[in-house]
């Protein structure tokens, strides 16, 4: 539920192709050892079993969220756009080979993080008033925002019901009930910071963000992560250890994700330069430096909306960035302890590593 | 998810004290045998558990969730206005101790069924574009639409959280999960019908209207009934019994609805004269009547919005209100076949059935 256009842009980006230490194993091609090839490879894996469960709803609802998907235009016709990178599946089927058991034991955790994923991508939308999506017009754009709200409604059944068919699917459900409640947690945090004032006693702290940040886009990578396993029958502790990485993974992605929002090459991020300061967006680098001494100067050309370049440069001044990306190296180190501290398959777990960093380290 | 103004009208409505037969059981005090007074009662045992989980919220979405279920107003305060009757919960409780389980075996399926159906009026109203609800502002209207997206979606995620934490939460989140696909299917059938022409090989059949009306107001009802039994660990014959009967009281109830909403009194249904004819509703009757020899007729009136009298008339001589009564007395003949053929507590099933009445026979 991040911030979401910026989102895709990172996870649709394309990555320096690094070749990863990996032999053979089970459900896997020789050779698709690249980060790109994994996704490929997962996608490919759990994609029949995404198309069955979506094909069982309504026929318009069904419609929706294929569009959604980047499946069909609306109408139906085949589509031209491309979909998302699938990470949230791949974190899934990885998970579960990491915790021993075949990549096929995390496809109903991958098609129900996806749904999941889907859903509140469309509700954020709304809620977010935003138009466009992988440059496409949103769902509610597309097609009213009340059938908008039930798709992601009929989405966010179909992943529960997804799960509840599975064998020892009550621990699948408990860990995605658990997410789902830390994503609309996070959700409302992040509408209620946009009302708060920029300075003073009840402007947002930095630790109230990184909460926010863990539960709006960490908890669903950590229930992704952690939920192959789950299903697969792994030890609650090695759950644990995926859950816990993938929830550090979310709050790193998303401070990297506020500092190329400032600071980023508008060529990479398809983003305006300074487009979160022009939003006024409550980001990370923006509230440590409004702790600063700085804070009023920065917070009174924030409310302007203008000279966002003396803004941005303040900002960097008052230390904004450089806290922001310690910040995201700590979440990435803390992933690193998650992951080292679990029994887990040595060339899934390095899969796994590979994806994590795929999509954090990105030119910051 | 039923046209939901007017099915609260409904649920709230005053009935005719009526005496039933019961005797004394666990979980119930002596001489509360009438319905009002057996929804106060299941009203009393659920209310700790689900202030406990609605409590678990966030505050702000917690918040929007008391005041829908009429706890408290805009900003906190101590509510003026009344809830709803709480007909699922008792349902949910009834079910529990018709399986041969204590009423308090019922209480985390009535928690989770109010949840689901407050998660629904939240968004049904967006989709609808409902102003009012029991007198007040709906939740979009008072809260705005972003966030009554986002608290119906943290209802319906402590729903499934509620019922995944139960031993035994496997089943019913499974029963749960059907039923929520009902629900929105139902929704989503409900919102194209009202684009469907009046006639010609397009137009809503009667029995397209009756699977809508099971979807979107039985299913819940169904698994209100079913949901405390499943819990129980009643055997699954017994469930699907109750389900059966929900389902089909659900179908009964909105036939009613739509006769009272054409031909009801004013005075009793707190609607204006023909309302759901100004409104275009495609409901039972209309549609009977469009299948008639003088459907082309009452398609004209009904498109030109006027003279709704000799519409509603029109309607009456082309069997369309016979037709939808003998309809709704066909599905409560089935929901006591369905009770009748389970191995039910006797006081408890008496308790149902007078429930069950209660809510459909009204004035017609």
């Amino acid at each position: 539920m991040a911030r979401p256009s910026r989102r895709d842009t990172a996870t649709g980006a394309t990555a320096t192709t690094r070749t990863v230490r990996r032999g053979e194993s089970h459900d896997r091609a020789a050779g698709a050892s690249a980060v790109p090839a994994v996704l490929d490879r997962c996608r490919a894996l759990v994609r029949p079993a995404l198309e069955e469960a979506v094909g069982r709803l309504h026929p318009w609802v069904s419609e929706m969220a294929a569009y959604s998907f980047g499946w069909c235009e609306v109408g139906g016709a085949p589509a031209v756009a491309s979909g998302g990178k699938g990470v949230r599946q791949a974190l899934a089927v990885l998970g579960a080979e990491a915790a021993g058991e075949p990549g096929r034991a995390g496809v109903a955790a991958a098609v129900a993080v996806e749904l999941v994923h889907t859903f509140s991508l469309l509700h954020d939308d709304i809620m977010d008033g935003d138009a466009d999506r992988r440059r496409r017009p949103t769902v509610w754009r597309a097609y009213g925002t009340g059938p908008a709200v039930l798709a992601g409604d009929a989405l966010f059944a179909l992943a529960v019901e997804t799960l509840a068919a599975q064998p020892g699917g009550a621990a699948g459900v408990r860990t995605l009930s658990v997410a789902l409640g830390d994503l609309v947690r996070g959700q409302a945090d992040d509408l209620l910071f946009a009302d708060r004032p920029w300075t003073g006693p009840e402007r947002v702290r930095p630790d109230e963000y990184r909460a926010m940040a863990e539960h709006k886009t960490g908890a669903l990578l950590g229930c992704a992560a952690a939920l192959g396993a789950v299903l697969g029958g792994a030890r609650p502790e090695t759950a644990a250890a995926l859950d816990r990485a993938g929830r550090h993974l979310g709050v790193a992605f998303q401070i990297v994700d506020d500092v190329l929002g400032i600071w980023g090459d508008p060529g990479v991020t398809g983003k305006p330069v300074h487009g979160d300061l022009r939003e006024r967006k409550k980001t990370f680098p923006v509230l440590v430096a409004l702790g600063s001494p700085m804070g009023g100067r920065i917070a009174a050309l924030l409310e302007s909306g203008a000279a966002t370049d003396t803004a941005a440069a303040l900002i960097e001044k008052a230390g904004g960035r450089a806290a922001a990306m310690a910040e995201a190296r700590r979440h990435l180190a803390a992933v690193e302890t998650s992951l080292a501290g679990a029994p887990l398959a040595t060339e899934a777990a390095q899969d796994l590593r590979s994806l994590l960093e795929y999509l954090v380290r990105r030119d910051v």
